[in-house]
């Protein structure tokens, strides 16, 4: 059973309007809402991909119960949610239909006590107990250490679970500290931990300070894998145009199943960039495009970086 | 008991943010969320004033759960709203903490059924029963007839229950032609029911078209009362800086709790005037400054126009 935490669940809700205009007043036709929060986001991708997955987190309130809702109508997901006093939190996705960008306003998420803290962390270790790997995504509500994901990853590594990291500054500094198994920065959260806009070197810095492979997501540029079994970049055919919204998190879903699945890493690189890619071109934010996803597979380019005899194409599919 | 009608009722959010920027990513600090919908604003201000207010109109789905909540919270206040399938609606107030501006973000409301529509007059023809006056107030949600407040003025009026409608469009037109016994439009709504923005010659045609009395909120130049007892116009003392919203939801309730009350025009108008202005003085919008409501009531003029003897000072209190 594959486990993804989510700390800070949200319900995400989508605007969109003809043109957002501040400090005026916008009637909204269409609104659509769906649970969220990273963790969330990477289950329901691997469910998609006929993974059982057990989702864990906090949940409280009224948005909290939606979310729950959502997830129970969800084929292959597991609600293993930790209850709270407090309210999960929105985050509010304004989309502009003139220019098709996005304002984004994000609730900072309920305060967590120390008891509902200490919950969580029975619930997390007695499903250690049978995961095949675990998953802790996304930032921290209000309440937790900083420290929070630091603890998880060892929890993790004395049950022998193998261990994915998908945060950002400081809970991420002193999560790779705690040497994870992977991972997957974007281009700023890995300068951000390194001090570093050179991916090369970010990267080779990142493993150094506890990570034992870190797996960089550079955009339009693809991803930098760096392994124990060497380094990789895998990059998507040509520039794709759409909506990277929840790219990220189907990027660690690939990673995550093909790591479970004892693929190679080609193989796994190729699914997240082929995933990953897949999410930009859906025309919901977050979904991916299962047909885009099936032809990419056979199109994403992978090299073999460094060592001594340099760049050499690999066979991946 | 007073009773108010609120179709549309809300869950209304108001996120302060220290600027707002269109296609910017923003995490929201204070969060405050509470029940809405402009007559369950009026009910709330009518309980502050002493009154017991029964509440229908809809509610469904989470976030009808937690206005529901909200309301059995709040001393004073019966709740009588008839559940529906669909959701109760949104809306997002982002207060921009450098203009100080507000950007409104409004859903439309759930799509309400023929049943669940007949259910609504079932209960509202037995709340009639026994209330002493009714305030509609408000948007209709989607799915209900333009004529709706028509059907509901006329049952008002047919059960002898004085009625005051406050809404704008459509259904203000199709409402004042079933003759209600007061409305309360502001400038635009005026002009747009009359197609005059001459509010001497608006208010006389507004009654013309049904409505017994048209008290119209001019904002900065108070309030144009045109009754059957004559013409008044009431000023709040100098200009007030503040948030307007709820003003009018204020001034509404000052009407209806003078009309039970058996005050006289300048007296009812002169409580509205106060009402109002005090509540665009208060920091929260839609509540009302207590001690300035009370200062208030002391300083509104009331003046009554025309007639052959001109205008003259009333005394009010």
């Amino acid at each position: 059973m594959l486990v993804t935490v989510t700390l800070n669940t949200a319900l995400d809700i989508t605007y969109r309007v003809p043109r957002l205009v501040p400090h005026a007043s916008h009637r909204i036709g269409e609104v659509s809402e769906r649970p969220g929060g990273k963790g969330l986001n990477v289950a329901r991708v691997l469910a998609a991909l006929g993974h059982r997955v057990t989702v864990t987190g906090f949940a409280g309130g009224a948005t909290g119960a939606v979310v729950r809702e959502g997830l129970g109508a969800t084929e292959g997901l597991v609600d293993a949610l930790v209850p709270v006093s407090g309210a999960t939190r929105r985050t509010v996705a304004v989309v502009d239909g003139t220019t098709g960008d996005t304002t984004q306003l994000n609730e900072a998420g309920p305060q967590i006590t120390a008891a509902e803290w200490a919950a969580f962390q029975e619930t997390y270790r007695e499903l250690l107990a049978s995961a095949s790997a675990v998953a802790l995504c996304g930032s921290l509500p209000p309440g937790l250490p900083v420290g929070a994901y630091a603890l998880l990853v060892r929890a993790a590594r004395a049950a022998g679970v193998p261990v994915l990291l998908d945060t950002s500054g400081e809970p991420l500094r002193r999560g790779v500290a705690a040497r994870p198994d992977l991972i997957k920065p974007n281009a700023d959260e890995l300068a951000e931990l390194t001090g570093s806009h050179d991916p090369a070197r970010a990267t080779r810095d990142a493993r150094g300070r506890g990570a034992r492979t870190v797996v960089a997501s550079l955009g339009t540029e693809g991803m930098l894998a760096v392994t124990p079994e060497g380094r990789w970049r895998a990059v998507p055919p040509g520039r794709v145009d759409g909506n990277p919204t929840g790219a990220g998190d189907s990027a660690v879903a690939g990673l995550l199943s093909g790591l479970v699945e004892n693929l190679t890493w080609p193989q796994r690189l190729t699914r997240a960039v082929a995933l990953s890619t897949a999410t930009v071109l859906a025309p919901a934010a977050g979904e991916f495009d299962a047909a885009a996803y099936r032809e990419l597979l056979t199109r994403v380019e992978v090299t073999r970086e460094g060592g001594a005899g340099g760049a050499a194409r690999t066979a991946t599919s």
